[in-house]
């Protein structure tokens, strides 16, 4: 955080401005400096990384007041993010990338397709100290005062320390866990959907397939993971890279490959 | 591989199916057996791992030959190799998943958006040997001649060996760099785009940004990455994981937080 100025926060997500979850984090972004809302128009959950090549962007401002302007987008968070790095923000460079809260967990393998962390990794490409909050309620209409106190510690925290290079966090606040007992750093679970999809046929006859199924957590007595201390009833912290290399099968692949 | 059997081959990649790469993909593939293929309908170029979740999918039988059978889907890479292991393969598991082969590289950052990525990711989450084929001419009418021995190469080896729990391949070849030398097992190299957007402006005033710029590769020193080794005319392959947990600062994280 620079001396005599206020920070500058950029903060996006996958659900739209008129979600409540983004409202909340606006509100208590604003307690710390001023804040730019790239938001995009259209709901954009599981759009993960996904990026606009074919077709070109608008931005919307809908917003203009002392400390929050707001720019809605018609493309995906990613993209939210990176128009306003390079042309929203008319030069300036933000403080903190902030992404939610989005109406819903984010974790496990549901880290590779949300789009709340496509947008914490585009901060996190462009050099800025990210974040994505979600909770667990899938409510559009969820109360998010429970997340308050966990939300303004860890922006005061990251504004004030900054994040080791190459690290955005993925923060996950647990619903219905009862009382929140405090903070764990925590490691992505993995798993899979299984029964991913409800086939239906439609009046002429067509098929016609629903994305659905059951998360299948793969090591639930693991006790490093999101899953495993969200159930227990502790807000998870995942520190996250955007580098997918498998460095330690390196040497095995070059022997396979040989 | 199983004995006495054929194995069963899924291909998918984000060119849709058209494309000369999945041509040339399916080609090679049929050599080594029966070759189910889930392309997208649409150009889905940079949906990274997208899935579709709030309208339905729908798949086409477009082909159905000795050896090959072709889906067309109206879905995202992720979601064609996600509805043809739950639905389009009849209970089928495949003994491998191929993406590609793209026209046009999917290195450094490009494997955050890539598409072709998606389709690699996904099938690594069903615990089936995945990989992906990129080759560096972004030409729709790229001659893929050059890419077909290491191709067959990589499909042989992984089909006969496997790849090593949680693995991905993501396979580049180069173009344009003089007779290919070999084959590098590589780290994926970090970078940005700069000058991300081009403002252009309507007939009617308003505004409207095309993704442009151009790429600036952090550590161009680095001997480990995928661009070092194909700027010198190497096969590059990257081994990837989904888990993007940064592992190595949960300590430092964990001060900060409390």
């Amino acid at each position: 955080m620079k001396e005599n100025s206020k920070p500058l926060i950029l903060i996006s997500n996958d659900d739209g401005y008129n979600a409540g979850g983004i409202r909340t984090l606006i509100a208590v972004a604003r307690e710390f400096g001023d804040v730019v809302v790239a938001a995009p128009m259209k709901q954009q959950s599981g759009k993960a990384s996904a990026i606009t090549i074919t077709t070109p962007l608008r931005a919307k401002r809908v917003k203009q007041e002392e400390g929050l302007t707001v720019f809605l987008i018609d493309g995906t968070p990613a993209d939210c993010v990176k128009l306003a790095l390079d042309q929203l923000l008319e030069g300036r460079h933000p403080d903190l990338v902030l992404a939610g809260i989005n109406h819903g967990y984010n974790v496990g393998v549901s880290t590779l397709y949300s789009g709340t962390m496509g947008a914490t990794f585009e901060g996190l490409v462009h050099h800025v100290p990210s974040v994505a909050f979600s909770y667990g309620s899938y409510d559009p209409d969820a109360d998010f005062t429970v997340c308050v106190p966990y939300v303004r510690s860890i922006i005061g925290r990251v504004l004030e320390q900054g994040l080791p290079k190459g690290t955005c966090l993925n923060v996950n606040i647990p619903h219905d866990k009862g009382e929140l007992k405090g903070v764990k750093v925590t490691t992505t679970s993995l798993g899979l959907w299984r029964n991913e999809f409800e086939r239906r046929t439609d009046p002429h006859g067509a098929d016609y397939y629903w994305m659905a199924g059951y998360y299948e957590h793969e090591n639930p007595d693991d006790e490093t993971t999101d899953l495993y201390w969200i159930d227990r009833g502790w807000v998870s912290v995942t520190p996250c890279k955007v580098d997918q290399t498998a460095r330690g099968v390196m040497g095995e692949i070059a022997d396979l490959l040989t």
